[in-house]
């Protein structure tokens, strides 16, 4: 068995590597990237094995990784870099057929996650959407939630193996697609949640109240919610938060803005009304677009709100 | 010992009744509102100790309350009301001195409560605010949550035993004013999280998800929030949540839009931002303005999302 | 006949001196405001007639300028202002008559407005409210424009002369309360249109048009608005304005603030739904907030968009 | 010569006859469109020269078009029906070459029109974006106004003349992609405006304004626009606008929330922020979803807010 990865970014190369680390004895591995140097770095680190010097190989296009793995995981930044990989001139699709577990885990629009199942199955390839959360930290841990949308749960069960040795939570979230929609809802929630809790400690404590007993007070109550239990924006208010390392870290501020937008595009398609999440969206692009904070993690909505009131 | 209750609304009726068990045994009671067919019923159901005649009495004025009472509990409906009843003719003030204890549970400005606390104190009087939580459901149960601010620990601890009687989680908020900071911070939080999981909820269904196979994931992801797991605003996803039954009982429209109301001038008086905040109070505002959606649950946002785009 | 003036601040000064010069042949004046040196310096600068030591006379107290003069302005920055002079110890209505006409010239709510009238009228006076627009430039100039509520046009027929020599356009709002609702209902307008004309040439800029090429093409569309044309807010597009000299004078952030906090607390009050209304509070709230532009015009808005974004 | 026209549709056909029309004596017609009844609608009306049974043809494809055309205009929905008619198989750009002036009148996002723009120009055609504000109404009288992005203002010059025969004003607005930005803004700031003019008429009414001297004292005031002052949204105020006929014809729903669509795709794009054109996108797709108010004018916003808080 040879096992095919292609995207080797922040994200995809700790899920390779890790891939590569639960099944190195069972299989061999080909991975593509269009950044060379990191495909040559992840060869010499991994090719290690004397007796098999093709144990890794790097392939010259997507369609070699098709034509030589018969497990492929993709892991690009959006729909348009999906769209060339599986479709484009010596892309995956031209190598496909009936052997193959296709397993996309970027995160890209409902439409273009249905496309590609469509067209993959129709060659006769399984295939399922598989987008992550957890962020490069859970990437390296191995402990990535992966949000799994499948033809059937048959399909879920042949991918699951692989995608226990990259992330700890496997969660069937219904047809192809479906992981995409799951993605993007949760983040959705995350992101408004997000400044709803910067806005809230923001008020109270310029009424005067101390942010731990406040941060205390919200989490036994009904306005507790993630972002102001294990991810409170606040500095101090949390030991291990990003808020208290200066935001440094964690989930980037034009990450959630793409989010945000897939969101917000898929409201409009589907005519759902997103009023906060189209807020929501402008603040993070705002957020993203400023030098100060384009870098920091986006529970730095914090700081920008009590910055720009001084 | 005879315990004072102005304000026998929704709220204040169930709360005082509590409040009268609690120390039927100890303690004679006044009471004064100004619906008197509400203050001659609780006479007539709770006066029934043949061995003492003034067991409860009906005043005729705050002020006969204040005189006759050392313990006195505030339950009114704005700040307005507060102005009235304790600084207005015939008011509370005129009659306190060192040996009371007042409790305002009413949910009013910061700037009132700590107004209120100052004037009370001046004439050596132990003043508390004390706003709550838990809906008119609680007040019965006697379940309610009470934010507690304080002039010291000590006043806290003084008041305590009155309130255990009328709630559940008795929660010391830091100083006077401070209970309606954190009642104030956790409704504007609640508000916005309501709407922004009745968004995603409908979001998600449009994109072809199972609501409860949604709500699941939610749960277990970074998105989760009150809102989503206790009282999710999609019908059916919990058995027993104000959404699955009609969205009949629950916290009104009007009580949400009055919270983010006071939320929103805070805000402005602080210089703080609240942007999701104030779109909020529009959309609760919008929806306790209609016939059809003024009597439901503030979760009934969900389904003016979902019928608005049909 | 005496004239009586009270509150002689930034515009309330200018007001009062272009109202002296237009009367000083016909009338005596009295003034009043809490700042002693700006009354002093009044009484300096324009008591200048030799045959009457009493030309203009600083009173002691509101109800001294109502004792003595029979026309009366008054010029508050709020509410509790105007409740204050009005209502207050030594206040105007304790000297009121069935001889005086009242115009307040305050931006105030609708409520206390109507409340004003009612109170004044039940003395037998003559009440107008009479709200201003054109800033402290207008005041000077003598070009404000008068939003007026009145009993009935015969009132506003006895108040014009007067309005007259303070301002440009005299305008008649139908009821009393009418103005304050005129000058609410413009303001809002105004502040959305400016942070809209704001975000449309911030985005068009940035999509590589020239801005004046822009600001040419709107004011020729269906996009043109008075924010457009005659105050474009991008600096250059036009020669005079607040945006070209660095956004200096003008119609301040704090002031577009109060407005809109006025506009959105009557949304509340009589159900009214004002979401962009709303937000762009917000949005004046945190300019006025923020010490860099607190001092700015209102059209440094769009300043704030395009420097957010570097 | 002969002249080819792609895209025959609501605004398409309209322009076609006014094109025919303005140039029967000096040219012939190709036409081409997906729906066939309506290009034989147009030949049997057309075609009526006995003397030349060619005059109007009906092409098989796009590129037929290009083959015999030396002038062509196209009008069609949206971006993925340009990259078809264009780019596709049997589409537009296998058949261009030197002699050609292009005309794309569609509404689509900056950078396919760049795109367009560039690939024809690499081919030696003439390419010019124009995109058309004045709706059907407009397209019929020949009164559209074109915004106009081409590479020189020599081109600009080759297209006037055919776009004069469609249109009244024909607006220069920079390089190719800048008909789109100016379309695109230009409907932004429109469809803000709008709500903001609802909103406003609708608080002031419920103030208990009357309508019309509202809009008057607006009208000669800051808070004026196109929206307040030739299509106000409040029924009665004009006697000749979409409101007071009941928000019949006009500028549809969904057309509006389509524009703003493209103007927050664009924000995010140029890292830009609009608030109010986020929020504004979110109510207009709202209004297009409702089955009461999608086949309504844009103004009907107005009802919106007024109908919701009954």
């Amino acid at each position: 068995m040879r096992i095919g990865f292609v995207g080797l970014g922040n994200m995809g190369l700790p899920m390779a590597t890790n891939l590569f680390n639960g099944f190195k004895n069972e299989a061999d591995f080909i991975i593509y990237d269009i950044n060379q140097t990191t495909t040559s770095n992840f060869l010499k680190d991994h090719n290690t094995d004397a007796n098999n010097k093709d144990k890794v190989k790097v392939a010259k296009s997507p369609l070699e990784v098709a034509k030589e793995a018969t497990v492929i995981v993709t892991m690009l930044p959006a729909s348009q870099h999906v769209e060339s990989v599986y479709f484009g001139k010596d892309g995956l699709l031209e190598g496909l057929g009936e052997n193959h577990l296709v397993v996309d885990a970027s995160t890209i629009d409902q439409s273009m996650a249905t496309r590609v199942a469509k067209v993959l199955q129709e060659k006769g390839a399984k295939a399922v959407d598989a987008p992550v959360s957890g962020g490069t930290g859970g990437a390296q841990a191995g402990t990535l939630t992966f949000m799994v949308g499948s033809r059937s749960t048959e399909d879920f069960d042949v991918a699951k193996p692989y995608l226990e040795k990259m992330g700890k939570n496997i969660v069937y979230c219904g047809t192809n697609g479906n992981g995409q929609v799951a993605k993007i809802c949760n983040n959705m929630l995350l992101g408004i949640s997000m400044i709803a809790t910067s806005e809230t400690m923001n008020l109270g404590v310029r009424m005067g109240m101390d942010p731990k007993l406040l941060a205390g007070i919200l989490n036994t109550s009904s306005g507790r919610c993630w972002s102001s239990e294990v991810y409170n924006p606040c500095p101090g208010v949390l030991e291990n938060s990003a808020a208290t390392r200066g935001y440094t870290g964690g989930f980037g501020m034009p990450l959630m803005a793409k989010d945000l937008r897939l969101a917000v595009n898929a409201a409009v398609d589907t005519k759902s009304t997103v009023m906060l999440g189209a807020l929501a969206q402008q603040l993070y692009n705002q957020m993203a677009a400023n030098k100060e904070f384009e870098h920091l993690d986006f529970s730095a909505a914090y700081k920008w709100l009590a910055e720009n009131s001084k």
